[in-house]
């Protein structure tokens, strides 16, 4: 039997904070805790559920295996009779792609947000047993972000009392839906509404497209899937389709109708549910993306934390316990430190302002529901922000993570090739992240145009009503512990951020027209964007070491995580804080010189702060970032695993190889 | 028959250059652009180069098919009796990873490098039949970059005149070698040379792994394939393998012995061939990833821009030649100029650059072969600074171009993933690219405190003679066109350069030790080698424009090429520029302006410009980059191809799908 050992232990006893209330910090309160960490289990040591190596499959075996384990998930929570909340956790551990998630996260809510009562009394209770499965039909092969492009028509037929949904060009097949492409039987279908000769824009429609008999297209669907995509696994174990319909008919009564409807004369009306709340709903999305950022951010993280313990290279051997001469640990490289550390910070801080969005979310809900849509301009710019500021950093956060690992990062074994070819869609879909910050700068010069108006910046522009104090600032900070203080931060964010914000204004004027001004200062209305977004996590992660933080040790690290995210960002965008003069040179060289000494403070405590993301083994899925550190005999124990290691003489070699070696190669048949 | 339409032809007709004489600028001469063109067009029409559709493929199938191109490769080679130059060209436009790579331009490179001339002679004749297939066996499972650290051990037994090769615990096997796992038959091995029960350090051995009868692994030999890696396609093609060895017996002729040898008492001898000269063939591989680098991005780059010409989002329609309301072309939008312009100058400054680099070698080697040794260290940190900034940014610069082609990048018939996992890989192979800048960082360092000495500085450190001026000198620029003048770019990132590295000297004298200091720095030392690799790319494509180029036009686009990707480096690092006062804030605002107008001037060239790479639809792999822009209709033929659309309805859709939809999972065998 294999003896167990803990090769990170001694890391583990340097630790100076309790890492069991650290673990309830990061799953914010000990219910969530709880139930994430019971369902973590549950899923770990299930065989059902163990994570085949999936790269190695063809496709056609890794959507088949995929399939499986759906159906498996399923199963597994209607047997344990699983809540809402634990059913989730369950399909967030299984960790593996496919139509289910879909089903679940955008064709049930799209539902629940469109639907009128009635709609949701036939639809939902099918949905909910998945006596169908659904998907989300938007995007189209030639458009994607511009939802007002859209080519499908919806055409209502009074006479048969139909909507007949027709694909009138190549362009505007449906392109992208997950789960369309051979598992999905209906769809909620955007489509151009045209009633009366006239185009009314786009509305959502649901569509049956498969038989519930035999799984055949119903006639007029020409559906597929689109393809493999980036990385192997991944997004590979779901069918994203393409669908295009041939004047398909469908009855007047699965027009979505919550908010507008075409009554049985073909008359286009408004129904009395304010607009804005479908509006708000489609922030929900980008809300949750924020949350996977900081998941897939903290498991790459995780993974190269540990190694970069485990591993060791160059350096002046000195001997370990036994008297070894060993290497010099990867971690303790100032470069490495320089690298990962304000990573892990990163995780923390998108931990922490995703939780404060999903309150703004709910929130937001609550108030449009009664009818107050004073917040919706401001929450739709501070989500989409968000979600394009943490996705970028994540996804590059990922792969400079797989980097640090050195070569065995480049393995599938590593878990890393996966983690980022699974989530780096996420700075496209939902938004393109470039998009997305230019509506936020849309948002700011419009709340800089109003303060002149006197009207009062709300929520997280507040700070753009101190405009003229924050122009005219200076950074105190005199000495490099200066630094430390979260006033002295924020006061350097705010006056970056609004001074990139007011120059961007000021710049715009000078255009003939604010279309013009727009377009040629986009890139630096981005910039701008970008340092508001970073200024609202900063902001949110200073407010968080504000509430009461219990747990020994914990605030402390949870200060110093803080400050190197912050004094990282400055030393990142340098270019921004010192040409608006919001810090001096000086100022910058301190800051510097504080964050070095943040990396020694910090350096006893990461391997216990990635241990209190409560990741199973199971869930990380990588042999570089095991609990135990052992990784070379497991990374060995994996490569042999590989299908070509199923024979000694390789499949090809008496047609391929040993005609070469034989020079006999004129009479081969290649 | 499908009507043949250039959809870009429009863009085409806009250029204002001789895209014909670009092709040579970018090709190196009207000969290198001939024969890589003929070559090019060869490797198009063969059918038996066909990129199949490579990404749907299991690891086996992947594996035998690059067994089969590989072959195929080399029986047209002989058919066709091409030249070395020849035949490199086709192994290159067949594009696919595979152990003759790893043979032709790492084994027999090596054997010429380090073997006596009688070892060459017997040897060499048996690798370029092919007889035998060589590896390059040094990386180990626990050693990467620590070539010193290496555990592998070769000792010589003078009883037989032989040395015994012997794997003595699990981290010392050999891990990494392409080509290994499954295919070759002999091996440069790494090995530490004991003899006399002396240690004398890291040497390379020929190895035989495998029988050239039967290609079973010889007694002792443990070897395997190290399992799937990044990304679908890519190098899962080729089998990076594991190799130990249980007291392996060689001849002792089989030491490599150009430079050391141990005679048959078991003495060791060093020879009189310089060990310098076996030092600088090592930069014969990151030179050519220098080139490599160009050609990965340019690549990207082409795709990208290609399709962004082709793809519209948003903007006010307007009417098209026929009349038809289209939307803007994605290329218009500043944001997407801002972001592709610059990569797209920088696949042109790595090309020069690359090129200047080969000239560096060739000299390099002659000088070494003269015993003249003066120029090996400048040409050392050269080589290796510019391995790591031009592989990184490409690897970086091909995501982006990925993420700038929207959801369709992410798909494998974009060409953009594998592309990027095929590239990426080099930034940590021959020397990870943070560990090569800080050997950079120490050569610049002790250039500094050389200076003191008197000790004139050479080649790409010539400017840190001037460090007395470059301290204290004042950027030129009052206006933006005083940002196109070289000499004014040359300054700015001269003084940007040397002041860096003059701060970090003279912080590391506030360390009680060099060691320390060193250590403590290494961030900014990292910058400051940075800084300066980006200065000789900078003046390379500055000389190269001093040089006397033919061809329409062509000389002015190179000039803005160079500019963009000047001024957009000052804006990228403008932390770098101010806090050194190199330039001032109104001088960075100024460079901004300059740039937007320089953005503008390139727009109407774009699609010319990578028209010149001259890359051929089957090389590009893409269908976003396709020469016609014929996108849509080829997306949707593509797509059609996934084996998941060989039938309607999914294999698995009975025991999988069926049961979830019916209710019937409770007896379900899942």
């Amino acid at each position: 039997m294999e003896r167990i050992m803990d090769h990170l232990a001694h890391e583990r006893s340097k630790a100076q904070f309790s890492v069991e209330e650290m673990k309830i910090i990061w799953a914010g309160s000990l219910h969530a805790f709880q139930v994430s960490d019971r369902i973590a289990r549950l899923v770990a040591s299930d065989p059902g559920f163990r994570k085949d190596n999936r790269a190695v499959l063809s496709r056609k075996e890794l959507f088949k295996s995929a399939l499986r384990k759906a159906a498996y998930v399923w199963k597994r929570i209607n047997e344990l009779a699983l809540s809402e909340e634990e059913a989730s956790w369950l399909r967030f551990y299984v960790d593996e792609l496919a139509y289910a998630y879909i089903h679940w996260s955008i064709f049930v809510p799209a539902i629940k947000g469109s639907a009128t009562e009635e709609q949701q009394q036939k639809w939902l209770p099918l949905a909910n047993n998945m006596q169908i499965i659904g998907t989300y039909a938007q995007t189209e092969l030639g458009h994607g972000s511009n939802v007002r492009g859209l080519e499908t028509t919806a055409t209502f037929d009074q006479e048969t009392d139909e909507f007949i949904i027709h694909s009138p060009t190549l362009t505007s097949s449906k392109w992208w839906p997950g789960g369309l492409g051979k598992v999905a039987t209906h769809a909620v279908v955007y489509a151009r509404l045209i009633t009366d000769g006239q185009d009314y824009g786009v509305h959502g429609f649901l569509v049956q497209i498969r038989s519930l008999d035999d799984h055949f297209p119903l006639p007029g669907v020409t559906v597929g899937d689109i393809g493999m995509k980036f990385g192997s696994g991944a997004f590979n174990s779901i069918d994203n389709g393409f669908l295009r319909f041939n004047h398909v008919r469908i009855p007047r009564n699965q027009m979505l109708m919550r908010v507008s409807q075409v009554t049985r004369q073909g008359k286009y009306v408004e129904s009395n549910v304010p607009k804005q709340l479908i509006y708000g709903a489609m922030l929900y999305a980008r809300q949750t993306i924020v949350a996977d950022a900081s998941i897939a951010l903290s498991r790459a993280v995780c993974i190269a934390t540990r190694y970069s313990a485990v591993r060791r290279q160059f350096g002046r051997p000195h001997e370990d316990q036994n008297g070894n001469g060993v290497e010099t640990q990867v971690i303790d490289y100032n470069t490495q430190q320089s690298r990962l550390f304000p990573l892990l910070a990163s995780a923390y801080a998108f931990r922490f302002v995703g939780e404060w969005l999903k309150w703004l979310y709910t929130d937001l809900i609550q108030k449009l529901e009664a009818n107050d849509f004073s917040t919706l301009a401001e929450a739709h710019a501070c989500t989409a922000g968000l979600k394009s500021l943490t996705s970028s950093t994540a996804a590059d956060g990922i792969e400079e993570c797989r980097k640090l690992c050195g070569g065995h990062g480049y393995l599938s074994s590593s878990g890393l090739p996966e983690l980022y070819a699974a989530f780096v869609p996420a700075c496209t879909y939902e938004g393109d992240n470039i998009v997305l910050l230019l509506q936020v700068s849309r948002f700011l010069m419009k709340t800089i145009s109003q303060l002149q108006t006197g009207k009062k910046s709300i929520g997280t522009t507040a700070y753009m009503g101190h405009v003229e104090h924050l122009i005219q600032c200076h950074c105190k900070v005199q000495k490099a512990e200066d630094w430390l203080n979260p006033s002295v931060i924020l006061e350097a964010f705010e006056a970056r951020a609004i001074r990139l914000s007011v120059a961007c204004a000021e710049n715009l004027t000078k255009f003939a027209t604010p279309l013009q001004g727009f377009s040629e200062l986009s890139p630096d209305l981005v910039e701008a964007a970008v340092a508001h977004c970073q200024l609202i996590v900063v902001s949110k992660f200073i407010e968080k070491l504000q509430q009461n933080i219990e747990g020994n040790g914990v605030k402390q690290q949870l200060e110093t995580l803080c400050n190197i995210y912050c004094l990282n960002l400055i030393h990142k965008h340098l270019g921004d804080f010192l040409s608006t003069r919001s810090i001096s040179p000086k100022q910058a060289s301190l800051a510097s010189d504080q964050l070095r000494s943040l990396y020694s403070k910090l350096r006893p405590n990461v391997i216990a702060l990635v241990d209190a993301f409560n990741y199973t083994d199971h869930f990380l899925g990588s042999v570089l970032g095991r609990y135990d550190g052992n990784v070379y005999p497991k990374l060995y124990e994996e490569a042999c695993k590989d299908p070509l290691n199923d024979s000694i003489v390789p499949d090809g070699y008496h047609e391929y190889i040993q005609p070469v070696l034989k020079q006999q190669l004129q009479n081969a048949r290649l």
